[in-house]
């Protein structure tokens, strides 16, 4: 069977290649990929500037925006063959830390987690692959091809469940919300805001293509104001650039008591002069929080398949801009003027 | 009656002034001054810099650490003459926001609160002065002039307060803390660290003097290493000493899920060299969360009575390094080396 591989650490190194079938020892449920999301980890990992193979092997199956269907599960489980599903992209090490032992592996307190695609366990870049029952989350059937946003609706689920837990610190009664990066993650967000009854407003710098109609059609609102110029005293901010400038503007220019989720994985390396004075007096006098998210649990991926159930399917399907075949992988890697999500199909 | 005032906004316009008797439309309840604590907040406004009189006044009563005896208080109340009590220092507008209209005026949306001896309301450094009952937290009499302690113990109840809350958005279960900055709060923070259980790290750049002892004896670790050389996993950080190139120690050096709490109001104007895409990096895949705290609520005020209450209070007498009677003020102000609280006496 067909599987798309990288050398870890290698430019350069994607391949399709012929791969043998998943071993049984991965996992008792047999699932068929029907499509896979293409994001920024993915293509840093084909950069060769991260990722991790399993142990002993030379090539590490790219891919962890899945969507599936099982072929075989084991009797008397919870799935069944049919089932339209997404793997669950972290796993607890065998020898679960404190709070991978409760199911909160996105938030591993020693890093010994591995990750589908990413870190140290195979990807759903393949025809078929093994997992257990519990590393699946069944999405509505009548989602299509929708299901494979699921693994990105399930980080802004746990960052949106984070909002509120940290929220609720105090009273807590949010209205308006900032989203900073109009990508999957931040269209996904602005869902997620609109579908919580709250006043959205979306900053991008593009002023064309599609975003400006997605954001339009939630009921929010779009800028393309400069993000050192814009003024909102939003109650929550989803940073979802990593951009430093960004990350720079939105951390300085905070409400009172504003929470504030850091969901955009940045690069570093460049140095910016900060009023670090200036900033820590302002989040000491205003009560600010600043809050980073990362991955999610079985609770955010349940979460965000009921959101996408309940989500416009014909909004979700604008997401997804592109559609490559898996031979054609190349092309789902490259970025395109107007691209949100790019999808290969299998 | 004597009050020391101050012109806001005028260095050195400190003065011991004859001053009327508060009027009664302060409130229902009259106290008698016992003591008061100075701290960073007095300077600043003595120097000018910070502080707001109430309308239509000149000069402006200094003072918010208080402690006070009741002289006369309304009958069929929770007051009593001759109880020992605090005034609690910010005051919600009359027409208060939604948070302030809970209690929680610590989280003021709209930031058109009042504050005992900073913002727009006389302070408690006169002979007496009158407060509303709700305005006043009785305090254990056995604690004597320690009580002065209760308003920084307040800032720190909220404190840890917020750190558990936040901590609570995920599993939870802290070990260690490190307080940075041995001042009165970071000890006083200390103090709340040791009677949760936890393995207490206090971080300073003073080696000699009393505060090395005052750690040791609370069961924690007094460290000296620089801060940008001290390595620590802690799951708590207290950040008490507002210096930017601590907290840039601090934001840069946080543990997996590690809560920081900024507890130092710090001052505006130097620029330090960040990288930016390193920090939001870190605090993303770390699920890292910082935040600032300021004042204090009624809760608050309650809580850090009951902390004071079972402290040993032997230990707690070693932070008033100084006391000195009203008619001294000035030397009240010095800041001297050793110098924990100084605590001005009526």
């Amino acid at each position: 069977m067909r599987a798309l591989t990288v050398e870890p650490g290698v430019a350069g190194s994607d391949r399709l290649r012929e791969v043998a079938e998943p071993h049984r020892d991965e996992g008792s449920v047999l699932v068929a990929a029907l499509a896979l999301g293409i994001c920024g980890t993915d293509r840093e990992i084909v950069s060769g500037s991260y990722g991790e193979a399993p142990p002993g092997q030379p090539h590490l199956v790219l891919g962890h925006e899945s969507l599936g269907r099982v072929l075989v599960a084991p009797d008397g489980g919870d799935l069944s063959p049919g089932d339209q599903v997404v793997g669950i992209v972290r796993r607890p090490d065998p020898v679960p830390c404190a709070n991978c032992a409760v199911g909160e592996w996105d938030m591993c307190r020693n890093g010994r987690y591995t990750e589908h695609g990413i870190k140290g366990l195979h990807g759903f870049a393949r025809d078929r692959y093994r997992l257990r029952p519990e590393g699946l989350v069944r999405v509505d059937p009548g989602l299509g091809d929708l299901g494979v946003l699921l693994e990105p609706t399930s980080v802004v689920a746990k960052a949106w469940e984070h909002v509120e837990r940290i929220g609720e610190r105090a009273v807590w009664d949010p209205r308006t919300v900032l989203i900073t990066g109009a990508g999957p993650v931040g269209l996904l967000a602005a869902l997620l805001g609109a579908q919580r009854g709250l006043d959205v407003h979306v900053l991008d710098r593009v002023a064309d293509g599609p975003k400006p109609a997605l954001v339009d059609a939630l009921g929010a609102t779009y800028h393309t104001t400069h993000v050192e110029e814009f003024e909102l005293d939003a109650d929550v901010v989803i940073e979802c650039t990593g951009a430093p400038a960004v990350v720079a503007a939105v951390l300085a220019g905070t409400a009172r008591n504003a929470v504030v989720c850091l969901a955009g994985v940045s690069s570093p390396g460049r140095r910016v002069a900060v009023d670090l004075g200036a900033l820590n007096r302002e989040w000491v006098l205003e009560n600010d929080v600043v809050f980073g998210s990362v991955n999610a649990n079985r609770r955010h991926y349940e979460a965000g398949a009921a959101a996408l159930a309940t989500a416009d399917r014909a909004w979700l399907s604008r997401l997804l801009t592109r559609k490559v075949p898996i031979e054609s992988y190349a092309e789902a890697l490259e970025r395109r003027e107007d691209d949100i999500k790019t999808v290969v199909s299998f």
